[in-house]
């Protein structure tokens, strides 16, 4: 591989510089983006197509010196192949025709084969695979068990997800029957991911923050404790890190850095420095400039990227990202100043750092 | 004061039973506020009449042992009186007709004088006061400097905040001076409400958490502080304690609890019984149950009480409360099953300790 300075930094290892990718590092923000998306004809068209998912999934690391490339997919897609129906109504979010309410429909739920219903994930992962010829490894990914079974439940994304706290608090036993089939159906998934090609794994708990603490560990994280501890370990020889992310996860940081994963993807409501105090080098932390500082002119975006890269310092096991997606509307010219930003000022850092020792 | 539950809890002395309150407990669930908003027209017309406002915030009480009574008022009474035009579009959040966009009107921002154009929050305070007749305590509350400005320069509630975050990240001098005038306004607010005779008043900094940390400090905990320290200290001879609550603010606790207020509000991503070892004795904590717990059936209701009693224990210095207002469609019967659960439940872990003892 030409460039594994992700790979470097998720196994703590030094690099020359912090690698840096970009959750929603292909998407709506680019141009060229939306007119692949446009031939395709939908945003599911295009994830479901092999080839279009390729091309996007390129597209980003032909304008920006990223680190990795991560598969352009949805994080709904085993609810999808579980029979819910994922659909996007103009201008919305994520909703599925068939949201589990009943005891008969969550009864009935069924881990998917991979190689069946989610042959063209993997077709597209061996595509990318191809097409990346070895320049940075690829990330594959997963919603968590959790995750995905906010969306089935609430059959959408929500304000207070009360449909699916209504479950939580009234009839736990079922939301754990979805959990269990959501683990062995991300397990499988994530397994057929490595097994075509993927060379990170990544668990995206996006609504995990939404639990209170005890119910965070009861129905979030030990179900992605419980794929994390059955995931492929090794795939040609390497390891396969795993990155567990939850938005708002920032108090339960020490509980989620022993969760088994390599690192822990944060949020930027966390203090980069603090939380390096709080897990050690136990794990690599993945994160966390707001999204939005992205709408400020490029000088104070790389200010901003120089915050977050001081607050971790020139220690190995930083890997830099946002604190959450890209927005659709943020300015090309921001990402750019960020990702020169990072490879610059932290190559400055390790030389300073050096000179020091 | 027949019950002084609430302000001996805040002062962290004993009390036979853990004093509750509900955030949003006179409100859409209780049907008698409904009628009552019907004879008023509309929500806006009910929070400026001094007489429907008493007759909304006594309302709880009738119906549920509660240890405090809340103004009934709105977040953004001060933005309004600064000129802004508050408004509440049909089954919408809050809205401003000429949000802050530009910087003339930003300069042209002042602290509104509270006896002159939100008299009418003063004449209420007194009106409760009177038919409260010592009952309980009243709070009187404002949003924080920084949860106005939000709705300030956003123009309404939003999911990204970009407005907002556009200007702290590219102007956030022009932010500064918003803030400035809003810490200025919610000082003057809060005395003159304390003067007209609230006993405890809380500071609601509903979107601190949408923060990353170190600005968290710097946009939103500095301004709050600054209002805490010219708080008025004593009234009628008896100290006038403060509560301030950032909604995700739990990574923030030490140096929440640090700001000088007497409470701090948490929400329900916070254990406790960490959070009690986190800041000592030094600050009350006021919380946390979610609210979509008052989905459940009462007696699963119960369960979920106990469960928050017992996580802070029977030490001084707990008042119960959800971690955010009571949702529109919460039963009645789970609000009365919540409440009892409280005082039966925390006398019975008070008589406990003290066998033990």
């Amino acid at each position: 591989m030409s460039n594994d300075s992700l790979l470097r930094a998720l196994a703590r290892e030094p690099t020359s510089h912090t690698p840096v990718w970009l959750m929603r590092q292909a998407g709506r923000y680019l141009p060229e983006y939306n007119a692949t998306r446009a031939r395709a004809g939908s945003f599911l068209a295009l994830a479901k197509s092999p080839a279009f998912a390729t091309e996007v999934t390129l597209q980003p690391l032909e304008r920006f010196a990223l680190d990795a490339a991560i598969l352009f997919s949805d994080i709904l897609t085993v609810p999808d192949a579980m029979g819910l129906g994922l659909y996007f109504a103009q201008g919305e979010g994520p909703r599925f025709e068939r949201p589990l309410r009943d005891e008969a429909a969550i009864r009935a739920l069924a881990a998917p084969d991979p190689s069946d219903r989610l042959r063209y994930v993997l077709d597209a992962v061996r595509e990318i695979r191809k097409a990346l010829a070895g320049r940075v490894p690829l990330i594959g990914f997963s919603g968590s068990p959790f995750t995905l079974a906010c969306y089935m439940v609430e059959g959408s994304g929500s304000d207070d997800w009360r449909a699916l706290k209504t479950m939580l608090y009234a009839r736990p036993e079922l939301l754990h029957r979805i959990l269990e089939v959501n683990a062995r159906a991300v397990t499988d998934y994530l397994n057929a991911q490595i097994e075509a090609g993927v060379q990170v794994v990544m668990i995206f708990d996006t609504w995990g923050g939404q639990l209170n603490h005890a119910d965070y560990e009861e129905f979030s994280l030990a179900y992605s404790r419980r794929v994390i501890a059955a995931l492929t370990r090794e795939s040609g020889g390497r390891r396969v890190p795993s990155i567990l992310f939850t938005k708002g996860g920032g108090v339960w940081l020490e509980a989620i850095a022993a969760s088994g994963c390599d690192a822990v993807g944060v949020d930027w409501t966390v203090d980069l420095a603090a939380a390096r105090a709080r897990v050690g080098a136990r794990v690599a932390l993945q994160g966390n400039l707001d999204p939005a500082a992205l709408f400020a002119p490029p000088e104070r975006v790389r200010a901003h990227v120089r915050r977050v890269l001081d607050a971790f310092g020139s220690a190995p096991g930083h890997i830099f990202n946002l604190g959450h997606g890209i927005a659709p509307t943020t300015p090309v010219e921001s990402v750019a100043a960020l990702v020169d930003e990072v490879r610059a000022y932290s190559a400055k850092l390790r030389a300073k750092a050096q000179t020091k020792t």
